[in-house]
């Protein structure tokens, strides 16, 4: 795989409100987007720290996977996600390699991003997100 | 607190060499230095993607920091490290905001850094290390 440079941090936290309070009053960091991504079953927010995006993730449901993961492990760090050109060829390499694929093919995520997600089974027990933006490659 | 870019992702493992190679031969990244950093008892592996590193971490102890996060979390994310200057000043600014610190004061982490960590208690989860490189500033 190529990957280009980190994305975004994903953290997952049970009150958005609260914790988009946290990051802009005590980290000095500034919310610039706030989506659903209904397809997750989460709400985000965003922020811009050097290369890198903070994606905070708040569950909109106890089913949804952020909701699953605070419930298991507690607030916390949830995933990373790595920028990468032909995000097809990414997956077909890590497949290829006997990782284990979440997305076989990718679906859009937050931003407009394409993405897909491998499975912490194969990846040493981090959720790690592949992300591509089309619109500007 | 003003923070300049994420300086490192540390990433607990239990079998650093295991992991080594799946960051080398899945992941296409290249460790360029092992470290051993005994008063955190572990052994660290580096690698550099775009302007941030990834630390993994394996403890040399079941009785250390990394190795009873393990055992309670399973491997994975561990921290999120950002660079700052001044890390005194930033120390200051957060424990007047009343975070909690693990370290009142900068102590020497890998790489040579200045460093100090914040209780995930009161960052919403994310176990978060200040690091200054005081050699070029």
């Amino acid at each position: 795989m190529q990957l280009n440079y980190i994305e975004h941090i994903g953290i997952a936290v049970k009150d958005l409100t609260a914790a988009i309070k946290y990051y802009e009053e005590v980290l000095g960091l500034t919310c610039y987007s706030i989506e659903e991504v209904s397809e997750q079953q989460v709400k985000t927010a965003f922020f811009k720290i050097g290369q890198t995006k903070i994606e905070l993730l708040e569950s909109t449901s106890p089913e949804g996977p952020v909701g699953k993961f605070i419930e298991k492990k507690g607030e916390g760090i949830h995933h990373i996600a790595f920028a990468v050109n032909d995000i097809e060829a990414q997956l077909s390499d890590a497949a290829s390699k006997s990782i284990q694929l979440i997305d076989h093919t990718p679906r859009k995520g937050a931003e407009g991003l394409d993405i897909a997600f491998l499975h912490p089974k194969s990846t040493f027990g981090v959720l790690t997100e592949l992300c591509e933006n089309k619109n500007v490659n």
